[in-house]
């Protein structure tokens, strides 16, 4: 099975805007989208990402915070129309209604960080131009999901319950959204039946974030939450679920969301699509969110608490974050906060000093500098994960921006002076 | 649950000293020792790698050249009388002969690397001295293990079957050999039950590699084989397996094999132990293994094959092997050779283009440089794998030396003049 071929990029992308169509934008959440706390990186599709401090005010991110994400329009759906059709190829097809979703199955809480492939982006953009949103560092957020388990419903959909049998080595489940996007007909994406039919991979049909229904925004009234692994797969205001022996076919699974080699462009990228793994886990990654280049300089003889997020895929623990004064010469060990964050932990907290599986929920740090930040300090982070992997030092460009975690840097010569310091002026 | 406490390092060092007895040596599989082979890190208890030309020869290591990786003197047992025994807490307790393991099971084969998580010491003793064997960068090696699924054993031994199961979301699988070890009672090791437990992540009891009975040194008769994990948890010389709630207690888990942070030594490292992830799947590695500093230059004038592995952990893929002439300032892209490495796709060869979820077995990668190898190069490689992790470009010490990843290189200055070369004076 491949996608649709083309003879070029060009007619690849008249082929796709052929089926896009002028979107009208006339039923946004507008009300909901609060200005003064996103960085709004588009507007349509509405893409916004919040400022770095108030990201990590938080443990679990506040959803007026969390980062908005769209290739197109958001759907206005009726919760008593709405449908989930579930296929399985060679199998059943079920149509649920989502009071049947709802009621049906029993209910699993998972906190957990999304995070956009796309991710500082904008540190690639500064090695060479790249195509895409140019995201900061703050598109990654952490919520308390609920719903149901994915696996459960597929199981009650006809697929084979025994984790033995062939579907579950070699299969994919396949994700369709309701609504219009961007570049294909629709948005879609997929994941390895192996992920969203083991039970403890988590993987949810979410009706709720925080407690809150889902924002339209946030995919209302159903969506996917698969934890662990790039934003892109947890597809918002699911359609269709099919089970099948190939990845999803969408632009976004097959054109996109790759680490494409550095010689690739937008002239002959076609050539290294299919040698490339479509991403499905996430890298390890930190960031410093406080000081940022644009907020006050902190004083340099004062105690500064330098604070970040980290985080790893596939559910693997965060180790230790380092932090730099000096552009990574010599290096501080940050303090650790971690979440419990398997379900299981979360459901029997007696279990929380053993050893959990999955950590799906990001790790907030802290740096005391007792000293103060020196005037002509380098601030650097590095994560280390639970597998021995790192962040390298130096960025390497890839044409869609993708997946960049390179040290995480705040010049602090770049940071404006401080308030008190206007002050004293 | 913890493992015993000490007051003080030196308290811990008499402790196991005190249980390891002088070690008689005396019927070590001497004659399987290849020594024109293996350079020989140690001779008791033995451990020893190939040289790396050697060691990408083949897609699946000779048994010969495999890396040999002991912490006591090899055990003789004697296969009518060898028996393993499955205990589950609060369960049922069950006593395997071997051929009840080997005929009431089905065989499953499975292609899977194993690499020492001390693979590459050598690079960090260079930064500052490291406790440990010094190892090169030849402690990994790849071949087809066979035996039968320890699920399914598991499964015949009284644990649930079915996946969702509280057994298999924070309980741990744990090893123990027969035979004597240096720094504990016996050799031991624990993995996730939801690894051990997933009939998809292939671990096996194995009785052959390559299709040869065990030899003395990897474990004969019987070892686990834990495909994408570190060497020290596949345990050779099985002699109990424990489901339980708790990681193993033993010191390869709970003291040995943690990525330490830099300012934990022999003094204090007692106050890191328990913060650290005792180490399961690997992180991403690439090595180059012709040239090496060893052998003959290459000539500057004539086309050469750079050549080398790589790997990932978790079963992820190796994506691209970037490839440097210049000390990592430009990169060529390296060609890659994967195996069908998922004992599925191995019974289905018509699977082989579909996304394969599992990579277990390592990639071999070859970048042909047609202008020939400049006198004053200096060779750098790089891997990436599928959830887009690289390799660090400088080594970061810990004081056990693990998961060594930095940008491996060679510095052709350094290689002895060319055969050729010494043929013209």
């Amino acid at each position: 099975m491949a996608p649709k071929t083309f003879k070029s990029v060009a007619e690849q992308d008249r082929y796709y805007k052929s089926l896009a169509p002028t979107f009208p934008y006339l039923n946004e959440p507008t009300a909901s989208r609060d200005r003064d706390v996103l960085l709004v990186r588009a507007e349509q599709p509405f893409n916004a990402e919040p400022r770095l401090p108030q990201l990590v005010e938080h443990m679990v991110t506040p959803v007026t915070r969390f980062f908005k994400r769209n290739h197109g329009p958001i759907p206005t759906l009726d919760p008593a129309n709405y449908t989930l059709t579930i296929q399985v190829v060679d199998g059943p097809t079920t149509v649920w209604r989502l009071d049947q979703l709802q009621m049906q199955f029993d209910t699993h809480e998972v906190m957990a960080a999304v995070q956009c492939a796309g991710n500082r982006r904008d540190g690639l953009n500064r090695v060479n131009k790249v195509k895409g949103v140019i995201w900061g560092p703050g598109t990654i957020s952490n919520a308390v999901w609920s719903g149901v388990k994915l696996r459960d419903v597929l199981v009650a959909s006809g697929v084979p319950a025994d984790p033995a049998h062939s579907t579950y080595q070699q299969w994919h489940v396949d994700f369709k959204a309701y609504g219009l996007s961007a570049e294909d007909e629709c948005y879609g994406s997929s994941v390895f039946a192996s992920k969203a039919l083991n039970p403890h991979e988590d993987v949810l049909l979410a009706f709720k974030m925080n407690g809150q229904v889902l924002p339209r925004d946030h995919g209302y009234p159903c969506r996917v939450i698969v934890p662990g692994v790039i934003g892109a797969r947890s597809v918002k205001w699911l359609r269709t679920v099919t089970v099948q022996p190939h990845e999803s076919l969408s632009f976004y699974q097959r054109r996109d969301y790759k680490v494409l080699p550095p010689q690739a462009n937008a002239t002959n990228l076609a050539l290294y699509w299919d040698t490339i793994s479509a991403l499905q886990a996430m890298n390890v990654q930190s960031v410093i969110c406080e000081p940022t280049e644009d907020s006050p300089r902190p004083l340099d003889n004062q105690p500064y608490t330098i604070k970040g997020y980290a985080i790893s895929g596939g559910g693997c623990r965060i180790d230790r974050v380092d932090v730099s004064l000096d552009n990574g010469k010599t290096w501080l060990v940050a303090r650790l906060f971690r979440p419990v964050s398997s379900s299981a932990a979360r459901r029997n907290p007696e279990l929380n000093d053993l050893p959990t599986t999955k950590h799906w929920a990001w790790t907030l740090w802290a740096c005391q500098v007792e000293s103060g930040i020196p005037k002509n300090a380098v601030l650097v982070c590095r994560a280390w994960d639970a597998n021995g992997n790192t962040q390298p030092s130096e960025p390497t460009w890839n044409y869609r921006g993708v997946m960049n975690n390179s040290w995480f840097k705040v010049d602090i010569a770049k940071c404006p002076a401080a308030l008190l310091t206007k002050a004293h002026m």
